[in-house]
């Protein structure tokens, strides 16, 4: 059912143009037990597959993180309570239609399609793992659903990138990441791809992540490495403050690399694996920042000096979601009383006259006062970049944290005010 | 030193337009017991006058409010500490130069202007109530302030208009309201300006809001009301989320009015004084956010059956400070799912199921489902007027409170990124 063209191109309806941060989609290496497919189920009327259709290994361990938003999707709540048991044989992306706020009828669609795969693949309902994502309150067709899972299950197995283009909605580019790792003498890799690029309109926009790897791993110990990654990962981004109803990251371990498996740090070769899964989710969180609605810069907020490293996280977050540090970044501006500003009222202990800020290395502010001498000359170069950094030093403590987003431009305006749904 | 045409226009650097939400300035009454005068002092290279100065009579009840952003001014510690003693003599409002993170220059600045009016007055120092906005990082020069003070002790008294207009500085229209009541047979007037269009580039920016009445009025129950009215009025209002590090509301009470001092709720017109007050910080608190930066429409956001008014309120808060949203109302779409994103984000008891969502009085979803029978044409054509509703009903309890905010529009990225400081 789906052809080359009918995937391209993945742009914005609100525009054909890609993200100026985007980067090439990496070659994602193939994982053993790992056998993506797309379809065109037709949940929207567009012209590409729109159905990803992933089939794993008997035995593949599983681990996940999801949105805190409390209004959150049936997919979600099902998936949450599912993935406890730790166990995965197959995962269906629907791209077109996010199915929250839909009541029971939307949970039905799911329980439908978990049924399906389930009673297809002869394993438990509960080894079957749904996400959605597109328009909200309209609940997911079951018929469309019906028809596109029964081709999946049929259907020639597709790339990383084709996956990766299927899941998306709104992204401007494809987004993959890989890493490996040795177990021992066995080399374990991991595949990974994303979809997101904040909350979308007019759709219910959603961060869907999916990590593959060919690792034995216990699920207990998948889900403290998935956790830990996570912590400083997707939970250090922003784009524009707003948490999705159905954002999800999901981790699949076939084992089919044959390693010893891993059921904690204890084991060889579990720190590596863990850094391994860390550095994929680090790749993909910063993919989605690139992706952000109206992107031109990627901003890096570094804050040292904090009391906890979760406090300084949390003063990361308060810059990164600050409106008006956003917009200054997307002047040009080195605007540090508005970082000084959004540090105050992040709500974590900081004393104003300790409190240094700098940009792309360079102090602009320090224990509270302008340097007499700052030099804007190579602050307003780093700003005219591509990337910047922002430097925050509470002089507090140890406590550490780096948070990523995007400036604040015309085009996120124009992306979520310009358009009548 | 002032004249008429120094004062006009109070337009935005970045533009000559008017909030399309403003309002003419209202006819204020004089009150007995406070002079306003206006001065240049030329903190900023602009043809207006920047300082004013209100002369209060003596045992003047005073109250305040003050930012919570931690890395606040040095007006604002002092302002904090010297209201607890409850009585002024003198305000003085610098605008053009915040003083903010500008170290103990910046408090020595400050601590001079007290000084300077405390001698002429006669008075102690801690009776003299400064506030300052504009730039930051800049100590505000003394030399200026103290030829601005000295010509402003001897000025002739202005309008409120006058005063309403140089105290503001990125605001697109002077601000002030109104309000009187009865206290036994006396009649008791209150008279208050504001400034504030939301943080503000280049600057910092700042809401300053003064509240002045001939009631007699004890200091500690003028704080209990004032602490009140501020609760429901200028802590429900948000322009971009972004809390400045001098926002200040001070209350002066003269008792030039006659009537017995009111001390607690239990004096006999002690409610409808508290009325008043809370009445007049409200419209203060809308001509805020109806001169936001960018502010094509006024929203409120009216936020029912939540566990407690508290809850009620953090709710409404996350809706209104949703870009989502905004940009949603900015682009005149109904987009509750937006809505139900930023409940569901809000960290408060909130049930999907029970949620109902709706625009100036039309439901569109009730029960955690879109309406079957949703009509958009009502809510289309409510969306299209310069006041806009948000009705959230939680479905919890008897928790309720609305709070006010402005749609986030071209205008809002213009001013705070187009513009290189």
């Amino acid at each position: 059912m789906w052809t080359k063209a009918a995937l391209l191109p993945m742009a914005h309806p609100m525009s054909d143009a890609v993200s100026p941060l985007a980067t090439p989609f990496p070659a994602l290496p193939a994982i053993a037990g790992v056998t993506p497919r797309v379809v065109r189920a037709g949940y929207k009327d567009w012209g590409r597959c729109d159905l990803t259709f992933v089939e794993l290994a008997e035995g593949t361990a599983v681990a996940g993180v999801f949105t805190r938003n409390v209004c959150c999707s049936s997919e979600v709540e099902l998936g949450r309570a599912n993935v406890k048991a730790g166990r995965a044989r197959a995962l269906v992306v629907n791209a077109g239609n996010s199915n929250a706020f839909t009541g029971y009828r939307g949970r039905e669609a799911v329980e439908q399609i978990m049924a399906q795969v389930a009673d297809r693949l002869g394993c438990p309902q509960g080894e079957v793992f749904v996400s959605s994502t597109g328009v909200i309150g309209v609940p997911l067709p079951k018929d469309k659903a019906r028809a596109g899972v029964e081709a999946a299950l049929t259907a020639a197995p597709c790339s990383w990138e084709e996956a990766a283009r299927t899941i998306g909605t709104t992204d401007t580019f494809p987004k993959g990441a890989t890493a490996s790792a040795m177990i021992g003498d066995r080399r374990i890799d991991i595949a990974a791809i994303i979809k997101g690029s904040g909350m979308i309109a007019p759709d219910m926009a959603t961060m869907l992540g999916y990590v593959f790897t060919d690792a034995a791993v216990e699920p207990a110990f998948l889900q403290q490495c998935l956790s830990a990654a996570n912590g400083h990962t997707f939970n250090c981004i922003t784009v524009d403050s707003d948490t999705s109803t159905s954002d999800t990251v999901l981790a699949f371990a076939t084992g089919k690399a044959g390693n010893a498996p891993l059921a904690s740090f204890d084991d060889a070769g579990a720190d590596a694996f863990a850094a391994a899964l860390a550095d994929v989710c680090r790749q993909l969180a910063h993919l989605v920042v690139k992706d952000g609605e109206g992107a031109q810069k990627f901003i890096a907020v570094s804050v040292t000096g904090a009391v906890s490293d979760d406090s300084a996280r949390r003063v990361g977050l308060s810059i990164a979601n600050s409106p008006l540090v956003k917009t200054a970044i997307a002047g040009e501006d080195a605007n540090w009383g508005r970082v000084v500003m959004a540090v105050g009222k992040a709500g974590e202990p900081a004393d104003r006259d300790r409190l240094s800020i700098g940009f792309g290395g360079t102090w602009a502010a320090r224990d509270g006062q302008p340097l007499a001498d700052y030099d804007e000359a190579p602050v307003d170069a780093h700003l005219k970049g591509r990337e910047v950094s922002i430097e925050v030093d509470l002089g507090l403590g140890q406590g550490r944290a780096t948070v990523w987003t995007c400036d604040l431009t015309h085009g996120y305006i124009s992306i979520n005010a310009d358009y009548r749904s």
